[in-house]
């Protein structure tokens, strides 16, 4: 299972609109075609989308008649519009865009070559930063402690071993006999899709549980931790992540379960004061609507983030280290 | 649209596992298939089985080769087994037994004759119950109020215009303007499926969310109050109903929201102290577990109820008023 890779030029990605049924792999060679994966879900998570957003670019450099700085951001600013939440995605970006800038006036080919290194960096410096993630997390992890994750901030969601799962994962090596429940994660089901399926691979004791459960299951003693990922964190430590994460640090707060949130440092976003200024993506109502209404309409509401607040989050797990309230990133 | 009916001397029941594709009546004329229907969910909502099982025992007194209490009884204990928790269905089934037991001797057609008509007072009671909830509750309303719900409490879990949706149907015929949320309520989609057809049939402003939205909505201000209905009622005011109550419940305090129960007094269990001692159906892991798997286990819980603590709720709306804690019931 390899989320994504860049090899025979071109990027491959596991198409994650067909887990659990299929592993299927997507060689994408230009970037309407990344773009579309990443619009569509193909390849989602906030790493793994600038990762894959850094090689569209390259691909659509290299395709370029005249390369430059103008021509490039024009590529650059179709992909960063595919999905507007994760911070991830334009700042991986516009590190592609400066490493093109650094070089004005150099041959094509080295410009091509400098833009292949600098994908391949970010797509390293992310699976470096996992590991890191993992290690710092795993003081937060006891033996035999229950941990709930919500969406999936994994494997599947980065380059690397995941943010919210690599302390999971590295606990797990260290036989601590971790019970992790996974929360399906309406309404495209990360969790039940994802999530379940890369723990259960690499043998993690996971338990599904639908996303209104949380709550007796924290009332129940049953969770230790809560550990999601974010797609974008504001200076003052308000964390946008996949809707439904907001309800559950509310519960970690009341039910006395510490609250954490895992993340590299490109997902602070430097510009952002706080949450309010946090663009949060409404995708469809198809995702929502259920089927057996034919063509009456049914009105439905599909942000696909929330917002949780600072004051909800115990820790930001970083590759840096733990950060603590209050938070100034 | 009629939830349940006797006529014809059958209990006809709207399969509420087929909406809202289809309208399905289905007539049934044993305890066994009435127990079927309640299994399967396909009558369901407290009230609504407590209906529909103490006409299972007619039909079930009608076919004994000897009416007695001795021999209804065992038909009586294979209905109330249909279902643990919503204890309205073990209130009906006794109530029909004491009209039994009261006329030790009575010949047979009278017997039966009785618990026809005792079957018809817990409908027409039921009925009577779900409008005056509606009268108490409408004082918590106000215009243009925002109104979340969860799970089904309306005209299919009951045999009249519902319990937490009875207030919302009085104040829209009073032209009050609501917006109410719906909660899609997983694993089997109670909210989407059927609050969202019967509240849009009627003409309600009803707008679709998944369960793990609701924090964001309450966050947004959009809320002015939190409705559901129970399935069982603690004598200190602790409520059983479905899975991600007790959720909604903690997020409406953390946001500030008033969470509101509202059921008839048949669901208030007088045997029963607190919310630790009422048992929580486990359904199925089909239920919830994802398509894609294959053969491959995947460990899920299901419980279909959770425990709302009654310092949680502000107010608990039955047929004789409303109710403000502490609660001793």
């Amino acid at each position: 299972m390899k989320t994504l890779e860049f090899t025979g030029g071109a990027l491959v990605i596991l198409d994650q609109t067909r887990l659990p049924d299929k592993e299927v792999y997507l060689p994408l060679t230009t970037p309407d075609r990344v773009r579309e994966a990443i619009c569509a879900l193909r390849v989602r998570g906030a790493p793994a989308i600038g990762v894959a957003a850094a090689y569209g670019l390259y691909l659509g450099a290299r395709a370029l008649d005249r390369l430059t700085p103008e021509t490039a951001r024009g590529v650059a600013e179709r992909l960063a519009s595919a999905r507007p939440t994760a911070v991830n995605l334009t700042w991986a970006l516009e590190r592609m865009m400066r490493a093109l800038e650094a070089h004005p006036g150099a041959p094509r080919e080295a410009l091509e070559r400098r833009l292949l290194e600098e994908a391949r960096a970010i797509e390293a410096e992310d699976k470096a930063a996992c590991r890191a993630i993992g290690e710092h997390g795993l003081s937060l992890l006891r033996p035999d402690m229950g941990v709930l994750t919500h969406c999936n901030a994994g494997k599947l969601a980065t380059a690397g071993i995941g943010t919210a799962l690599a302390p999971l994962y590295l606990a797990h090596e260290k036989g601590y006999n971790l019970r992790v429940y996974a929360d399906e994660t309406r309404p495209l089901l990360q969790g039940a899709r994802l999530t379940v399926y890369e723990l259960a691979r690499a043998g993690l004791d996971v338990t599904l549980i639908c996303d209104g459960m949380a709550a007796a299951m924290m009332k129940a003693g049953r969770i230790g931790a809560v550990f999601t990922g974010a797609d974008r964190i504001a200076r003052n430590g308000d964390a946008a992540n996949k809707t439904g994460t907001l309800g559950l640090a509310v519960l970690a707060r009341h039910f006395g379960v510490p609250f954490y949130i895992c993340a590299p440092t490109s997902t602070l976003d430097a510009a952002c004061p706080d949450g309010g200024a946090i663009v949060i993506e409404e995708r469809g109502a198809e995702e929502v609507a259920p089927r057996g209404y034919g063509e009456t309409p049914v009105r439905v509401r599909n942000p696909a983030f929330d917002v949780t607040d600072a004051a909800l989050i115990d820790a930001i797990v970083t590759e840096r280290g733990i950060l603590r309230p209050p938070y100034r990133l």
